[in-house]
């Protein structure tokens, strides 16, 4: 449900990412909730550099996605997004895709992302200034997870 | 385990599918398991052609992938795959990808694919020829599921 | 140089575009002129779903890029774009990208396209309709060329 | 012509780089000459990573692409290439890809590649090696050039 989400990022279907059925190929999905993932950061005022200033950069580490109905060329997709956990190393993200000004779900993922080491990308505890930020944005307390 | 796959297909990483991590994007693992289900199809004597002549035609309805180890440029990486079930309209496929000579688990995949009309994407029985096919070479008897 | 066109179109450069050397793999400067190729089409008011209704598509026959200098994650780029020849059959578009706010040309292209019927893929006249919006569009009159 | 070539590399058409209109996405054959360049340093025993312990690396500065039929999903296409031309501090390599066993010209490329300092990435001349190998292949003499 969109309600559930306070971000989401649009983007429009290239032409590229359409395959031989005429419609989105599934891997562009996992693509745009990539996308999706670095726009939220940049949403709740802590975009990528900042991480990386704060030593710590996110690898995905698991990802289960549902492709529910299609898409394609130039359709224009919301990509919503919501950190709904945060453990001791990691956090997780859900991400619902609709098209624009409708309520059918294109697709769903449920994604791990673990903070590492820039340079060794050994884990390391999510910092403590994202798991404020975060849950400043989502309305939550994440220090008292984990 | 390599040795719980009676299938898998070799590919070389390209350089295009490498991020500036420096290793291979996360979302082309999917897309190699998109290359490998083509190439089992084609291993147990079912092309994508035969399919369509049968009617049918497959789609990814759900997929987990967990990320174990890194890939990077010119790497040799094998793609093992198998059915691993067969209900109705469905049917599951576990992946596992390895470096070549390794032990080491890159990635592995699992992965729900429905049967469709061609034509209206509709979902439709698993033919019985593929299920006869499918556990022929999988040494499973897949018409006693579902 | 910018003040040469009359249209762009801006994008955000994705992750996974970038390669191992840290930077956009190049051939993704030919999908971002396909994207600003569309792009165009809308913003002078002949989407591709209007093309084809006058029964008239679009194929990439030939071109030239330059790679002059880099761009990499997160940079805005800007892609220039313009008409600048019609033919029988085809119609030339001149590419220049940028990043935002910089006049530092990071790459160009001449790309010759051929209008072509949408079901035969046979090139077809460029529709006089279309050579009067661009030449509306870029202050031309495309109809006494060819 | 396949008999200008003393190398060509073969592969297999991705479902994922099939496009809306049922054919290989323009860019793809890019991306495929950049396959068919790592494969050919490879054919002539100079891999990239000998490459760079001679302190170099390559970079793409200028490409000029003509399609001339289609290709599509499952198609086995062999690309063509040798290198051409050695100047200064590039060198030209042609390419030119064909479905297997046919004559049908898909795509033709003229690519000039740069050697640079793979930190600086500034440009710096073709290694004297890299010009012995490269004529040797191509039963030219490479070092006259220039």
């Amino acid at each position: 449900m969109k309600n559930d989400f306070r971000f989401h990022h649009t983007l429009r279907v290239r032409f590229a990412e359409t395959d031989k059925q005429g419609i989105v190929f599934n891997a562009n999905y996992m693509l745009y909730c990539d996308v999706a993932q670095a726009e939220y950061f940049r949403a709740i005022g802590m975009k990528f550099q900042d991480l990386l200033q704060m030593g710590a950069d996110t690898v995905l580490a698991r990802i289960t996605m549902d492709f529910k109905s299609t898409a394609t060329f130039d359709d224009l997709l919301e990509i919503y997004g919501r950190v709904s956990k945060i453990g001791n190393t990691s956090f997780v993200m859900d991400f619902e895709i609709y098209p624009q000004d409708e309520d059918r779900l294109v697709s769903s993922a449920n994604a791990v992302y673990v903070c590492v080491d820039p340079e060794t990308l050994k884990a390391l505890r999510v910092p403590d200034q994202l798991r404020l930020v975060m849950g400043r944005f989502e309305g939550k307390d994440f220090n008292a997870v984990s």
